[in-house]
């Protein structure tokens, strides 16, 4: 048995997650040879640790309870400095102003050799390269595929599936929220506001949604993609993006009535990347609607290759870590 | 570097390919320390060996030229048996009787310790337990992603990138044939006859298009689906199939118009196998048009995945076979 010993910086939706699908997977990776110890886990207002591994059902009961598992006055940070561990899972919220206490957890981790697999986009929509080079040096692991589209397995899917295949350029919607509004302002024929404001009440979007409808999401997402399958060191401000705010359901449907689908599309080309409403055809694989998130790449032999999967959810996103977490353990690239 | 020697038995237009793509990639796997050489190639005629590695571009400018690379009397089941070799590339066509010459090939691969690759699907709808049990007991590997839709990389989807998902049920468009029949009654309103007439035209569908618009192709193609995934050992007899051939495009326009399109979908649920004409919401990742595969699988953490691929051609199907082959190389699962 191999004992993989982790930290879980960053308790919320994500980070709880991933605790609920480590302790639901715990005879899946007990046959593969894994034992898997939580020996911390980290939140806004402190840490718990054991290093004997901790009990995850309680650990989120108390969550739940008292809204913190803090029982020491421990930052993130000083967890990844001061225990000893493998790999550190980093589920803090974006922050894509400076990357935030992100940042300064994984450049730490590398530091400490810990491994790192991460669902926070803002450290790597800004500092990418920095990071890969930081963590290559240091001989660690650094895998993020839930940071672009949740359960939407794309980066894995060009790096092992498609081997050997050259890819030649990515389109996708990236943007859940978006995806949703569009959907709706078509099957109703309602305004950008009124559908916003159903996609709101439903929790689909924030009660600030600037970050999602003006195609910021969907651009740290499109500049995590391009960096990693295209060795770029693009920041999320090289990319040319508009929202979906300007979109009425007029032009949409005329655009239908055509045999189109309006969509807010990432696209990178030639190393050019943008965000921003196209027409996609009807029956495309890009096609799809509800809160799905998609990517198509085209590749050199297998010619074009599309994945679709839920964008977010904090099960989904946490699948995305196992995945990542597994291949880790398996030494798998 | 690693020298990995391997033969292709078939040279039809899959084994042709595979020939081009590890001419084309021949030096991203030698990045990978890979020195991937021919050792022999057979086709319905004899073969050809080259002990020191053939070359691929004269074996193809030959197999053009006189329609065989033949210089020796030599079956391919007499390469695999006498010559020495780690890799059987398997690609001599689907016999679905009783897997034909296909059959004898992997047996007789296992029995020398050879690992098989293989675009070949009547071995594996008909004696797929078989086959992998024989291939455990001699601790070779078997990997078929291109017997599953060419260029959509379901099955390698499912074992790597979705690993620690538990996978609940599959549903997908296995026949890229059929799927072009129906997008085009729906586009022209044209009947099935018509628009068979017009696939048969342009290469797309065959003389006699059974196998293909009756549902046994994407019947066998599920069949391996459900084995592999579902470690099941049904053969392609053991699904309930209906065909395309009854479809009206009054039917299919009646649909439209309530939102759904009407496609030939393969499923397994609960242990059920089917392959039948059912409404698929427009806009559904399902709802691909054109000659288009896709899978679906429901899995127990990352919801619903989709992939969408070209279901056949000679390159897209080569990729499939060059990524197993990388798999088998970096003895990855």
């Amino acid at each position: 048995m191999k004992q993989v010993r982790i930290s879980i910086i960053g308790f919320g939706s994500v980070g709880q997650g991933v605790a609920e699908v480590l302790m639901k997977k715990q005879d899946y990776l007990t046959k593969m040879g894994l034992d898997i110890k939580v020996i911390a886990i980290s939140d806004s207002k402190g840490s718990f640790i054991n290093q004997n591994g901790i009990d995850l059902n309680s650990a989120l009961e108390q969550k739940r309870q008292k809204g913190t598992v803090a029982n020491v006055q421990k930052t993130g940070v000083e967890i990844i400095n001061e225990i000893e561990h493998d790999v550190v899972i980093e589920t803090t919220p974006t922050n894509i102003e400076d990357g935030g206490v992100g940042l300064e957890n994984m450049l730490a981790s590398f530091e400490n050799g810990r491994h790192v697999i991460t669902s926070n986009k803002g450290p790597l929509a800004l500092k990418y390269k920095d990071l890969v080079d930081t963590a290559n040096l240091s001989g660690c692991k650094f895998k993020f595929e839930a940071t672009v589209g949740g359960a939407m397995p794309i980066i894995n899917l060009i790096k092992g599936v498609l081997a050997g295949n050259d890819i030649l350029s990515i389109q996708g919607i990236l943007n859940g929220t978006c995806n949703y509004i569009l959907t709706r302002m078509l099957e109703e024929e309602a305004s950008y506001e009124q559908m916003l404001a159903e996609a709101q009440e439903r929790g689909i979007a924030e009660t600030d949604p600037t970050y999602d409808v003006e195609g910021i999401d969907a651009a740290c997402k499109l500049v995590i993609l391009a960096n990693s399958v295209f060795d770029m060191d693009s920041t999320y401000k090289d990319v040319d993006s508009v929202g979906i705010t300007k979109i009425t359901p007029e032009s949409m449907l005329l655009a239908y009535n055509d045999g189109y689908v309006t969509k807010l599309i990432g696209e990178v080309r030639n190393g050019k990347l943008s965000v921003g409403p196209r027409l996609v055809p009807v029956g495309h694989p890009l096609s799809v609607g509800d809160t799905l998130n998609v990517a198509s790449v085209q590749t050199d032999l297998a010619g074009p290759v599309t994945i679709t999967g839920r964008g977010a959810g904090s099960i989904e996103t946490a699948s995305a870590i196992l995945s990542d977490l597994i291949a880790i353990c398996n030494n798998d690239n």
